[in-house]
């Protein structure tokens, strides 16, 4: 199918720019001697894990139980659940899961930041036959969960280590808020702080006789600071493969890599009237929590909110004419992991958005996957 | 199932508050002689779209070609797409639809508000054996699409009436940012323009020997004044069945009967920190394009932006405890349409969110049907 025949709303994804996401990050990674274990929680497809794995990826990490039970049903061995899980039920299925990974040679990790948490996951995992990599997580300034660096931290070691089924397997450290810092000084004083924080209680822990620590984390908008700062091990970078608006309005980073939009929303205008067209694509076709999607195509486009299902495109400056009943527009998302999970497919294009051709359908696995 | 045992986050639906909006609502139309036509887009599900026809309603609206299918698959016959198509392959898939429902006794309509659009809406029915119900949209203040009120609606009526299987069924008039206008007085002044430039057009449509058309429109937030202008025919209501924090917000109209939050998301504590409880719904679990989620239960509690599977809880004033790791908590969606389009499936409780159980499970069928 050509590009030209796609229906819309539809989202593309631009192959030759992922794969040139992919290749760099991974080249990043592999130069600095540093474990790549991209986030799964934004493409959600158990296809494109495999392709970072491939391209040297150590495993992926995932937000929920559900998708990582997606995942390993789709050929991912190595998974990390990010994320604090307390039900029993749940809990139950973290163990299947870790289980049958142990079973193929793969593991399964989880992170732990309360007393309760890690109670709960040594009672699930209490007669399992394998063990569960288990992530101390640290509040290193993002201000959501995570115990506090130091004291706090220790304690739910020595806890984990307490229990022979859970394997210490390091701390979670990730600093959300810093990504979207705009400026590179604001950034670089987060991490920094960051990896004081995270450095001091690795630190702590392995003198109380535990370890070695691997120290994970970082995002698409920090991963050179973290990179740098010699303190982490693992990287958990999501959005670089196909990045977003809001990425794209942080004022870059001289020593990052470029990573290239690689996810559009194709729209069509559906309706003219004298000051604006209307596309239909709205909130319904991509998320919105970061902000608005940006027109790629066609130039000098202003997008105003049209509701669920509609886009109010608008001329940025005098002069721009307005496209007609019909024409293409091509959107990038404020924010792709969410708008990924709006889809239950990806169409994969192959030579461009103009003039290419559908080479695939990725399907979109743990879409909605939230338990 | 007990609700106790649901897995978290899921959206479940208190079946018995939804049954009294579902009466109120048919029971406002009967009583003032108007048509019922819900808007689907809201709920997605054909088993829902079914309850409201058996109450009354004479079928529903849909925003999309592919939403009107799904629910055509379900069961429902009558079906109006409020929004203009222009696509040629979507337009010969609603000719193809239109047979179908023609062929057992139902009907299919859709809005048009250009020129290009009744052409080739005319294309695509050329040859078929059945008609089509076509409304003309007309902005009455909303701003998105929608002809010019007067003499461009009456071009675009002489039109459609060229075209056999075109039926010029009526006026699409819907002022969508009425429905949030949050005083009563706004609200009033907004929709006595729109009755003004609707009734104008009309008149002069049916002047030039058309007609009687169907003026359609209205929402939860206005229909009382639709309803009381004498110039709208059929409600397009939606969200009346769930209701959402958004709708609630507005002060309410004294005229209107009161309908009740239906809708909720389950979530549990997963974090706790000192200043917060940290839940597992965030914004993959609810849309937030209106803005944040309520707490319903525990009372007392602001809910704060934690991502896309974070919520962080905190008290909204001194003295409340915050709960516990573990714990449920109850979330009121700030907008029903595109927090339903999260989910496959809404959970339905018989007697109360606390002590009821699962009745059944409604599949949200046309989730995710974009085209």
């Amino acid at each position: 199918m050509d590009v030209k025949d796609i229906d819309t709303p539809a989202l593309v994804v631009d192959l030759d720019a992922m794969e040139r996401n992919l290749a760099g990050m991974a080249r990043f990674a592999r130069e600095r001697g540093l474990r790549l274990r991209p986030h799964a929680k934004m493409h959600k497809s158990a296809e494109i894990a495999r392709l970072q794995i491939a391209a040297g990826a150590v495993g992926v990490c995932v937000q929920k139980t559900a998708e990582a039970e997606t995942l390993a049903a789709g050929g991912v061995d190595d998974i990390l659940v990010t994320n604090e899980v307390v039900a029993p039920l749940k809990l139950a299925r973290l163990a299947t899961l870790a289980q049958q990974l142990a079973g193929r040679g793969g593991r399964l990790g989880v992170a732990v930041d309360s007393a309760h948490g890690v109670a709960a996951l040594a009672a699930a995992m209490a007669g399992v036959a394998a063990s569960i990599d288990v992530y101390v997580e640290i509040d290193v300034g993002h201000g959501r969960c995570g115990a506090a660096p130091g004291e706090a931290a220790l304690a739910l070691a020595r806890q984990v280590g307490a229990h022979a089924p859970l394997h210490l397997a390091g701390l979670q450290a990730y600093h959300g808020r810093a990504q979207h810092q705009r400026t590179p000084a604001e950034r670089a004083a987060s991490i920094a702080a960051a990896a004081q924080a995270a450095a001091h209680t690795r630190d702590l822990i392995e003198a109380a006789g535990f370890g070695p620590l691997c120290i994970t984390g970082a995002g698409s908008g920090t991963f050179t600071l973290e990179a740098a700062s010699g303190v982490w091990h693992e990287l958990q970078v999501g959005s670089y493969l196909f990045m977003d608006a809001d990425y794209a309005a942080n004022e870059a980073d001289p020593q990052a890599p470029v990573f290239e939009h690689a996810l559009f929303v194709k729209a069509q205008v559906i309706s003219r009237q004298a000051d604006r067209a209307i596309c239909d694509a709205g909130h319904k076709s991509h998320a919105i929590d970061t902000g608005l999607p940006r027109v790629a195509w066609p130039e000098g486009l202003a997008f105003a909110n049209g509701g669920d299902e509609h886009g109010v495109l608008r001329a940025a400056q005098p002069g721009v004419r307005l496209p007609a009943i019909g024409d293409t527009v091509w959107l990038i998302p404020g924010h792709c992991d969410p708008t990924v999970n709006l889809h239950d497919e990806l169409l994969g294009v192959r030579g461009g958005l103009h003039a290419g051709r559908v080479e695939r359908r990725i399907r979109v696995d743990a879409r909605g996957a939230l338990t």
